[in-house]
């Protein structure tokens, strides 16, 4: 290697003791599908860090390349305005590392989950992404042997790959600590009750309810309803002309929170003074608010990122659950301070 | 061809008397890659259609199918919430037609986008759609020859390509009926003047001057700011402290409704009591407010669907432009029934 021109192939061939066409193979992505062991591998990856080697992308052929892409399979790119901050995040990491995203919605399809996973592996993307609008559990095809694979926001049933999620039951807790310092230990009503997803819905109830239930707190009422703002509307209002008058509402997401917010303004009961609320999303809707609303977040930008490092980290296959922050906002007020003017 | 059984490809060769394999690659989008006449072609679907054969999707291979893929090239795929709803309606109009959109987000970059052309063309997909979030003018890269192209929410500055864009220019005029059908012909105020993509605001803001202008009315105050909600708050808030008070205010968009409606409470000024507010987008946000937000909307769904229609429909090449109806709301109240209890 001359000391003035950078590394080439040849050099991190020579170094690794391999032919240049299987250090090519190798540092473009193909070692499996040229059957390369993962030994010879190992020692090109070694020669090319430690010669700070870099391949030149603008002469890589698309075909010989390792492909730079990587697929993502989503159940809905559109419908889930929120949930697409996953995929904000996940753009974010394969920017920084030089990848492209290229995502596949399946509409909640399994055919065509199966067609999107047959054409990325067909292509060979440098991994796959599956990620889901809520918290799920899902059932990938068959064929992705040799596929780095990363689940976001869901499980696979085999439990097969890493998955990144959020930790809904401590978000359940964190919700409990905010009413609990707030000074309320009763009249505490939960709208949406009745689980658009069950598995995060219960997580996030079971950790509420811990929460409580350890200061000898409890739920009230809890109010089924889907989780959009109409129904969250009719639900409470429902439960406020029969007489009900809740201290905390828990609204399970921010668009819950837009219902329980008319909802009370047609009383009208005041947030924060006459009532608090806390709400599940951390959403940028939560901003728009008046007042601002305090809202446990989803940290999707960030479960997002967390997954292409993941996926691009041959050493890393551990699940994360990433920890879900309270989003402060002016809708939860002590209820000293609401009550009188003491201290 | 038996009468009890479906039509094959063998019964579809045999009535354009071409080889079964020539029919083949046909059905299977193959003709330019294998250098088929046009004529050919033409005679192969034509007999495909006499007949109504339909491919048997489970027995092709990946490989040699008409891919059935609709390559996707967007700038934001995540922060464009409103307007993912383009990806909505194109994807539904895909399923519709058993294909399915695959998503490559450029992040606003042009070397981003020339990779993902090339990585969509080099695996032969059916069409690619260019959307954009705002409207806007584009440059393609080059490399597009033999593919279907439909640009969505933009124009490509070759003008070669049929695009499917909205009537800003007839939803300005139709803000400016709405206005003037309420007996507003002064105190008129527009925020968000300065444009985030120049095109767009310029067309709507000449369509809505063209209409006020035709009845003898005018604009009394153009507000510059971003086209987010603290920006427009800022502005209006300024304008409302300086002793401003207008009869009517148009917003550019609904983020910057959000921004007037707080503005307009700090006063406090009652919507639609005191003052109407009309708005342009038509978004979901716009229903969740209250008063609901009467705007004009851009039909995103619509033209997602109609980009498809055109991408797959060898026979449509020109330009469509998309009429943006008003989304009604009780943002807007008739002066007369404001002012006095008179008919």
């Amino acid at each position: 290697m001359s000391r003035s021109s950078k590394p080439t192939l040849s050099d991190v061939a020579a170094r690794a003791g391999v032919a240049a066409t299987t250090a090519s193979y190798i540092l473009n992505g193909r070692t499996l599908e040229m059957r390369i062991s993962s030994d010879t591998e190992a020692r090109v990856n070694q020669a090319a860090l430690e010669l700070g080697y870099r391949p030149n992308r603008t002469a890589q052929s698309l075909r010989t390349a390792s492909t730079r892409i990587i697929g993502v399979v989503t159940d809905y790119v559109a419908g889930g305005m929120f949930s697409a901050r996953i995929l904000a995040g996940a753009n974010a990491a394969a920017r920084a590392q030089d990848h492209v995203l290229m995502i596949g919605e399946t509409d909640g399809d399994q055919g065509v989950m199966t067609d999107l996973v047959h054409e990325f592996v067909d292509r060979q993307v440098d991994g796959l992404l599956f990620v889901t609008r809520t918290t799920s559990s899902i059932k990938l095809p068959k064929g992705l042997e040799g596929t780095r694979v990363v689940t976001v926001n869901c499980v696979d049933r085999s439990t097969k790959y890493p998955s990144v999620l959020p930790d809904d039951h401590g978000g359940g807790r964190r919700a409990a600590e905010a009413i609990l310092s707030i000074g309320v230990r009763d009249d505490i009503v939960v709208v949406g009750q009745s689980p658009t997803s069950e598995a995060l819905a219960s997580a996030r109830i079971a950790g509420l309810e811990e929460g409580l239930r350890d200061a000898g707190a409890q739920i009230a009422a809890r109010l089924d309803c889907p989780w959009n703002l109409d129904d969250a509307y009719d639900a409470l209002a429902g439960w406020l002309e029969a007489g009900g008058r809740p201290k905390v509402v828990v609204c399970l997401n921010d668009r819950i929170a837009w219902g329980v917010y008319h909802a009370l303004a047609d009383i009208p009961l005041a947030v924060p003074g006459e009532v608090s609320v806390i709400s599940f999303d951390g959403s940028e809707l939560g901003r728009w608010m008046r007042p601002t609303l305090a809202s446990v977040a989803l940290p999707f930008f960030e479960m997002g990122e967390e997954a292409v490092r993941i996926l691009l980290d041959p050493q890393a296959d551990e699940p994360v659950v990433m920890e879900m922050p309270l989003l402060g906002g002016d809708s939860l007020r002590s209820v000293a301070r609401a009550g009188s003017v003491a201290p």
